[in-house]
């Protein structure tokens, strides 16, 4: 991919081209090309559009064009809605005719087989001769609701609002249209990629970044082809622009599905939630949330921290409320003393005051201003969230208006949830119009104030540098073969200790007698393990004795280890055993490093031993990482709690693991060979101890 | 409570009364006493309404009546709209009046405080006296969709249909309407509790038992007063009709926020929980999920087990299915060949037949019935998930109607999924009345398919009776101190020892050389711990000292256990140690008993050691549980999943966990007074071996 393809800019002409040619236009009403041709020239578009088929002479009252050649100026878009077959020759028309840009809504590329990925391939490298970009093939095309360009064949739009939704799915961006139109829910943007071809999700980042009526990016992806890329662009756009994430395919079901579908390689979704993770892009887990969040961004302001307000005309749905945000880890404090006095003043005798504030079912819209109002400047309070169920006597509308006034200008968020539908419409359009977030159920509110939350940290957090480590590159090249395949515990050793890894000491003897001379070295109690390229689970194998006291049971242990290895395994080939002194008691974790194909080195940190497998307590991230980075990814483990000390036990040395972490990412973007390293124990002393590896393995490829 | 309260029949009146008196009817349009007004008379309920109010002659053309004593016949039910003060006055003359049932829709009452609570206890004094039920006060009232008698104010009904919904709170029940208004969802019987004076959540489930237009009972639940009989009574209901109950107050902060609102003390959750999964009683998490699930159990048939086909017409969607489905514990199953082939024979040549059966956009309604009634015959398919995203040329109702024919009668669930909301309203009703699932987003079948999976195995499973244990309930009953408190490890032990709980042997000692004694006839190594009735944490008083090997060890431990408890509880009577040998090897676990106050004794079981702290893996269930119950709860655990054997290793004794758990309820159903047992660790030994508690202690009330 050249620079060129690269820049932003040249993605404006799908969205505000000084021209548009529909190549494929159809006066059939049962064809697309029919639908496309009334939705570019009827949703407020107000540049020019050609039809051009070679059938007509005219098409809805003007002249049809046989072939792109012939449209006049200004045309910079293309829309082709042809059979796969004849694409190629429409996109290398589009490319002599001076066109910038072609969205192709036909099917029957890549995602059917090899024929017609060579098609696909065909318009590809005839667009890049001419300098043209093309979204799709596969997709649906694009919608500018400030434009009005839609180059789709959707029955109807949403309303014009913040939110630009990217999908790789047409069929997921039709749906979530169809949704969003009963919902009130406004976009500035809907782009559909089909095949990305070219032009791909994060091509589609950056440019939404410049995009004065994006606020909020959501997008619904299946695969990111260049994981390191969309980090990259991610980290320069979400200091400035939220972006909502859903990736399909999170589990093995979902990402088969995917795979027959797309016929991409998916990553594993610990990668995506890890890139996720370090470029602040938020995650969600399904369309409504994705949705709930993107609703919830476009509030202009975030909260400042965990603590809300709830302000509700009704006690279930404060509960629900309640409920909802402490699963997301937010809090409700008290309100101060001088809010509840004020609060108690103006509102119904039996009003509840402190935190939920329930000002029962008689509340009226003056009495929700006010009462929001109040909390909102509580020094205790980051947010509040307004409850207002449906009541005979009292008009959604006005409560969202009376609530709208309010929230104009706040420094802090206030959400609002409507519990119904069919009388909220009104108030629910209103209520988004004016930027405030607005959903049905109280559930919805905690996820979207952890995800604004969270998104506010982000922004918060200082750009940090990676951290210079000294180690002996030229040495681990050295040791590592040339050949793909396990390195052993004894050959792995080598490598780790030069990358500065913290290794227990350890000797390798090839006799009983060189064994115990070992052990007398590094000091009894001993460890003894046998030392075989061919054996990579020794203990499995029968490969390790523990715990031997004196030079008699050192050499008694040498022999039984080869008689039982030979018995496990008659072909490995026997090189001795690994002398190794029994560490110091402390608890033992799993740290590790496995190469992704779309976002390269994972380095993972979790509980060792046989957690590993009884739990699912390990963090990924994606190397290299920062000292912060690593400090984060311990702490949202389990293993992180028991290294800060469990029951006034003391902390062990979680900085000798954040710098083990660093040792091994180094390790990873030295080495692109290295497929995998697993350390397994590492054993963590007290504090300023620092860590012992206490077993290891390295996997080249 | 008397056995006529217990009686559902005398329900009957707040659904199907033979005629109504509606005290405090009002003709001024801002009065919920209009309100009420219309909706008894203009919702379709056939019987005579008579209103109530001395202030009016006349009421909307009809007498209104002074007194309910002057309403003619027939009148069984009357609904109260007065203020709280006049309220027990309506309900004494509703008594002598002959009325069976009253419906108090007015607050006030114990919502408020000591003055409304009194004034509630009075209104159900007289009901007593008088043999009528309360439903109330401070609810919305009633809703029968099949006499269509309607007591409530609220504007508007949904459409009838198979679903009872029962709330404790009035919002709640108002929210759903209207949400449900919007999605086309039909409901039997919808009902607004209140402050359950009389008539609570468990009357109102035996009464929709009987109620034939009730298809699935869905609840919102703030607080069960009793909840073994709620239980008692959901087991008998649940083999024949869904239970689906949202439990509000899920969480710490949701709970206080339910006890501000109702003043009542609401049961940890796990209790909640735990009293659900033993009555076949399906927990909902969210409103939106109880109502997805509900729907989903509209059904007329339940999957027969885990395996789903997805039929669909877009890719995007059912990639996000097929994470729903994996995440909730569904598989998606190849499609036997020739169901490959059938599929294969009639869709276009690009779909794709495996599993999901993707169509492609262009599918017609006739592809959708061939396809799903193919994936329904198919034998290795258990469920079918179709969905439709919107296309431009294919109408949703049409492809509707098709999928309901195809679902018709089938042996197999079908649901469905239209995404979108704008267009698909006609086809989503219709589907709903056919009693096909349906739903918008496609992440929504997984937790309903699970629910309807996890029932039918529930309905499947065979009732069993409580194991009969060899227990001396004369001994411990003569060793259990009068007095509130805990006992510590050395007196719990001759507790549970008369239940026969599985203990590590040990001896108390009084003096050094007593312990050197005792240690040799129980067999070095041994462990030592002090014995005080005031020291229950003795790790943490520096009490237990391991591994002693003689006699010697064992009598310098005993004097520095002394020393050491001395100096850190100075004010403790210490009266010895107690002497145990060392357990053999083996995973540890935790198990224990707590008694809520809502559910009675709640049995605990999980992993052990520092992991009860820091992971939350613990299962519970009511006791007395019957032998499957206690191995369902152990297998829930990572502790059972470690028990079965880790990487090769050999199984522990679950059995005696087991056993173990069926004793330790047994001994909370005979004595009351324990509040608390905990067992911890549980040394659980080789399968056939059995177990050791390590360490226990009792705490009594």
């Amino acid at each position: 991919m050249d620079a060129a393809t690269l820049d932003p800019q040249t993605l404006i002409p799908f969205f505000a081209p000084r021209g548009v040619a529909l190549i494929g236009a159809s006066a059939n009403p049962r064809k697309l090309g029919h639908a496309i041709w009334r939705n570019l020239t009827q949703s407020g578009y107000a540049g020019p559009v050609y039809p051009v088929n070679p059938r007509y002479q005219t098409l809805g009252g003007m002249p049809c064009y046989a072939d792109v050649s012939t449209v006049p100026d200004p045309v910079d878009l293309a829309v082709i809605i042809l059979p796969a077959p004849h694409t190629p020759a429409a996109v290398e028309a589009c490319g002599q005719r001076g066109l910038k840009a072609a969205v192709i809504i036909s099917g029957g590329f890549k995602e059917v087989g090899p024929e017609g990925a060579a098609l696909e391939a065909e318009c590809v490298a005839l667009a890049r001769r001419y300098g043209l970009r093309l979204m799709g093939p596969n997709g649906i095309g694009t919608v500018d609701l400030t434009t009005g360009l839609n180059t789709t064949f959707l029955r109807g739009l949403p309303e014009p609002g913040r939110i630009a939704f990217v999908s790789q799915s047409g069929a997921v961006c039709g749906g979530v249209v169809d949704y969003a139109r009963g919902q009130q829910l406004g976009f500035s943007h809907l782009v559909s990629l089909g095949n990305e071809a070219d032009v791909t999700e994060t091509d589609l980042l950056a440019y939404l970044a410049d995009a004065p009526q994006a606020g909020v990016i959501a997008a619904y992806v299946e695969a990111i082809a260049d994981g390191r890329r969309f980090m990259q662009v991610a980290r320069q756009i979400t200091p400035a622009k939220p972006i909502v994430l859903l990736k399909a395919g999170q589990t093995e079901a979902g990402d088969r599905a995917v795979s027959s579908h797309t016929g991409s390689l998916a990553g594993a979704h610990a990668a995506y939630s890890a890139a996720c993770a370090q470029s602040g892009v938020i995650e969600a887990g399904t369309v409504g949330q994705l949705l709930d969040i993107a609703r919830g961004l476009t509030c202009p302001v975030l909260p400042a921290g965990s603590r809300v307000a709830i302000v509700t005309n009704a006690g279930g749905p404060a509960v629900l409320a309640a409920d909802s945000l402490a699963r997301s880890g937010l809090s409700l404090p008290e309100l101060v003393a001088e809010t509840q006095a004020a609060l108690r003043g103006k509102l119904v005798p039996s009003a509840q005051v402190f935190n939920p504030v329930d000002m029962l079912g008689g509340a009226e819209p003056a009495d929700y201003a006010f009462a929001v109002q109040t909390a909102l400047t509580d020094q205790a309070v980051e947010a509040v969230v307004a409850i207002h169920v449906p009541q005979a006597l009292v008009k959604p509308a006005a409560v969202a208006a009376a609530l709208a006034e309010v929230a104009d200008g706040a420094a802090k968020p206030l959400l609002v949830c409507l519990m119904g539908d069919d009388s909220m419409v009104e108030a629910r359009r209103l209520l988004h119009q004016q930027r405030v977030p607005v959903y049905t159920f109280p559930e919805v509110v905690g996820p979207v104030l952890q995800a604004m939350n969270r998104y506010r940290a982000w922004r918060e957090s200082a750009p940090e540098g990676l951290p210079a480590l000294r180690v002996d590159t030229a040495a681990a090249a050295a040791l590592l073969p040339a050949q793909a395949g396990p390195l052993a515990e004894a050959a792995a050793r080598p490598v780790l200790a030069a990358y500065g890894l913290p290794l227990i000491p350890a000797e390798v003897a090839r006799t009983p007698a060189a064994a115990a001379q070992a052990a007398a070295r590094l000091g009894f109690p001993v460890a003894l393990k046998i030392v075989s390229p061919d054996i990579i689970h020794k203990s499995e194998a029968g490969g390790i004795t523990l715990n031997l006291s004196d030079a008699a049971a050192v050499e008694a242990a040498f022999r039984q280890l080869r008689q039982a290895a030979a018995a496990a395994q008659p072909q490995a080939r026997l090189t001795g055993a690994l002398v190794q002194p029994m560490a110091p008691p402390g608890p033992e974790i799993i740290i590790g490093l496995r190469r992704d194909p779309q976002f390269g080195p994972l380095l993972m940190v979790g509980l060792g031993g046989i957690y590993v497998e009884l739990l699912t307590d390990v963090a990924f991230r994606v190397a290299p990482v920062s000292r912060t980075e690593a400090r984060a990814m311990l702490a949202e483990t389990r293993a992180g709690r028991l290294l800060a000390g469990l029951r006034g036990q003391p902390a062990a040395d979680r900085e000798a693991v954040v710098d083990a972490l660093l040792r091994l990412g180094q390790l990873a973007l030295d080495f692109p060979q290295i497929a995998e390293v697993e350390i397994n124990p590492l054993r963590v002393l007290p504090q300023g101890q620092g860590a012992l590896a206490l077993d290891a393995r390295i996997i080249l490829e």
